[in-house]
């Protein structure tokens, strides 16, 4: 036996917490730490971590629940009351990315960069990765200025909840098409089924679990995780293998079925740990330790820049469109814009599948993950000067979306100081 | 990439919950039937499922957490208030079945059934096997007969918290020893200096929590789940690569300091989803996974039945004769003796480790798992026969065990209605 994962993960554990901390502390969200201290540790730089079977395990199960967290944290009755505002803007925010993504990779996608497979489909691929807004940097950065309750502040949080449902479209599109001769017709009829599929799924997960709510007593609680734990893995490895859609896709389908039912909070609550003390930070260290930096030639240096301003740009002028289109005066149109830019978990995730599938060469890895740790960067420097000398409140109630995270923080606290006092309790009951 | 992992989780979720609620319905506890889920699913009977890389790496972590939260469940402060009596009833009822089952072993570990390595350390190995006893069963047959709340009851449940650490203890002496060429003056040593080092980390440790603990607002509590997780993850290291102590040893020393800091009922509470969500049915399935009944002959299924009497008859002994020490009537001694019976994680988790170890012959594998299941079948049908007609109640109040045990349960009911009431008051803000 070898105790090596011992330590591996207790190295990954402490060097993602300490980045990822000295990253808040800066405004940029954990994944940036978590990724650094990925490629800190990883052959890039000290080379004390190598890739693992372990890992990989671990990582593999990380973005599936990874996704299926996502899934339970998007609320559908939210995205209801969006409104046309949002609407529009996250779709020009997710068509303008995806057309000069695509158009910056038909430049670089080919001599000694050039990969096996459907160049087209590469292409376009790297336009997927680029649509995902990652909205908690602008969330802290609004917050801290003031400005969250706002006009615009409400615009950017519905448009990045639609705009990130948009992007897993676009993926499963894209994933569908990646078999060998396929045919448009088969794939798009396969992405239908998909969606009746994860339909009927639904309505049979709601019943079920409301039944079953009725007829087990409070203290049995456990089996509604584990059920609902079976029902994300059920439907990634169903989108997998009978759609041929991503996995991650049916996970988060899961995630929104599970999030409708009546114990959707419950279950999200037994989730984050797992996450946070286990999958999220190996799923983003092993990303990191997959970068090889000596395979960074003057080219792919070039790309990475351009990436990154086709990143940033591309938001801002699709959003700030869309924002235009909805009466925002031209201000507010760039306040909209800087607020979509950045890109997180998504893109990483998305890019991490399109290695794994053959979509992306691994030599662009790098870059992407350049373009998230700018994009994480540049956008609270961005936002403030944008907001800059703008000191108009127009009165609105914070969105319902960061509400329910800041309540269910406060629950966490609740429940803390509850299992303190029953602590407490128990001691002088000793005494 | 393969998404057989998915099915084989969902599969094994499943399956363990199903047959989990069928044996506890039947007073078996959980573990017994995430056994069978392994065993029926694997290469054993229908060969649905095979034992694969991805189930390993969890297995290995699981054991790790299982242990680490066995140690944070295990109150040291509980411990010093056991007295006299469960220290005497434990101490027989770890000698009389260690002596035991290396005796029995002794007669079994020869000819076909001979195993490369020490003889002596491979039989006193299986002794190491029978000394911890599984209390959950009788816990729960005691609820049921309102037998609790006897001295009886008192005394087996502070027996078998001594005898959990006693058994690790004597697992500790015995794979200090399996090194090749030992000198016991050196196995010794390092055994000792484990102690000190574990002592040494355990001071460390609750002060670091404790200067922490009065630093950190009450938002950021996550980081102590991941500085306890990582404390268990080094120690667990640490016991194996430095003093050659087993690394389960290590994780429930760990979880033993984590119990004992401010925050030792919160760290618990967050470590219970991801054991029961994910690692300990796939730990259990997994160690079902791994029997191979067509290794099963003639000499095998006596050795099996002869080590079920031996696992029951030495504990009645051992710890029949420890109540008579201690002063109790002959039918409170047999009382004893059925309620200590029991086996179940910590004796599987022991035949596992001893199996990577080299210190026992795969082919006994099967026979500890039929005397697990069939301690679990007979301890309750002998407890219910050895107190029949006994309506004594002696008046004392239920262990703080249960009763920690039931307050944290209550907790969790106590969350999910504050849980709900929030997705209520959403609802109702919506409206």
């Amino acid at each position: 036996m070898e105790y090596g994962f011992l330590l591996d993960l207790a190295l990954i554990l402490v060097s993602t917490k300490i980045l990822g901390l000295i990253t808040r502390r800066y405004q940029m969200p954990q994944v940036v730490g978590a990724l650094l201290a990925g490629l800190l540790l990883g052959p890039a730089v000290l080379g004390v971590l190598q890739p693992s079977d372990f890992l990989t395990s671990i990582a593999e199960l990380g973005v599936i629940v990874i996704m299926f967290s996502a899934g339970m944290d998007t609320n559908l009755q939210d995205l209801k009351k969006t409104g046309k505002a949002g609407m529009i803007v996250a779709f020009c925010g997710v068509l303008v990315p995806l057309a000069l993504g695509t158009i910056l990779m038909i430049f670089f996608n080919r001599g000694e960069l050039s990969y096996p497979g459907n160049k087209l489909l590469q292409n376009i691929f790297m336009g997927t990765v680029l649509t995902a807004t990652s909205v908690s940097i602008t969330v802290e950065t609004l917050k801290e200025i003031g400005k969250l309750s706002t006009r615009v502040g409400n615009t950017i949080l519905a448009a990045a909840l639609i705009d990130d449902i948009l992007g897993l479209v676009c993926l499963t599109i894209v994933t569908s098409m990646a078999g060998a001769d396929v045919n448009v017709g088969i794939v798009l009829l396969k992405i239908l089924l998909f969606f009746v599929f994860a339909a009927v799924v639904a309505v049979g997960a709601l019943w079920l679990f409301k039944w079953y709510d009725q007829r087990v007593e409070d203290r049995n609680l456990r089996r509604f995780p584990v059920l609902a734990f079976v029902l994300c893995l059920l439907m990634a490895f169903a989108a997998e293998e009978l759609f041929g859609v991503a996995d991650i896709i049916g996970a988060f389908a899961a995630g929104l079925i599970v999030a409708n039912t009546s114990k959707g909070n419950y279950i999200a609550s037994k989730f984050s740990p797992i996450s946070y003390l286990l999958l999220t930070p190996v799923f983003f260290a092993n990303i990191g330790l997959k970068v090889e930096l000596p395979k960074m030639n003057a080219t792919i240096v070039i790309f990475a820049v351009l990436l990154a301003v086709v990143a940033i740009g591309s938001k801002l002028i699709g959003c700030g469109l869309g924002a235009k289109f909805c009466g925002f005066h031209l201000r507010q149109c760039v306040q909209v814009g800087c607020g979509m830019a950045c890109r997180g978990e998504v893109a990483l995730i998305v890019a991490n599948k399109g290695m794994a599938m053959g979509m992306l060469n691994p030599v662009f890895f790098g870059p992407i993950i350049i373009m998230v740790v700018c994009c994480a960067v540049l956008t609270p420097i961005m936002l403030k000067f944008a907001f800059k000398g703008d000191s108009a409140y127009d009165g609105l109630h914070q969105s319902d979306l960061v509400d329910s995270l800041e309540q269910r923080e406060q629950l966490d606290v609740v429940a803390q100081q509850l299992l303190e006092a029953e602590k407490q309790l128990r001691r002088s009951d000793d005494d």
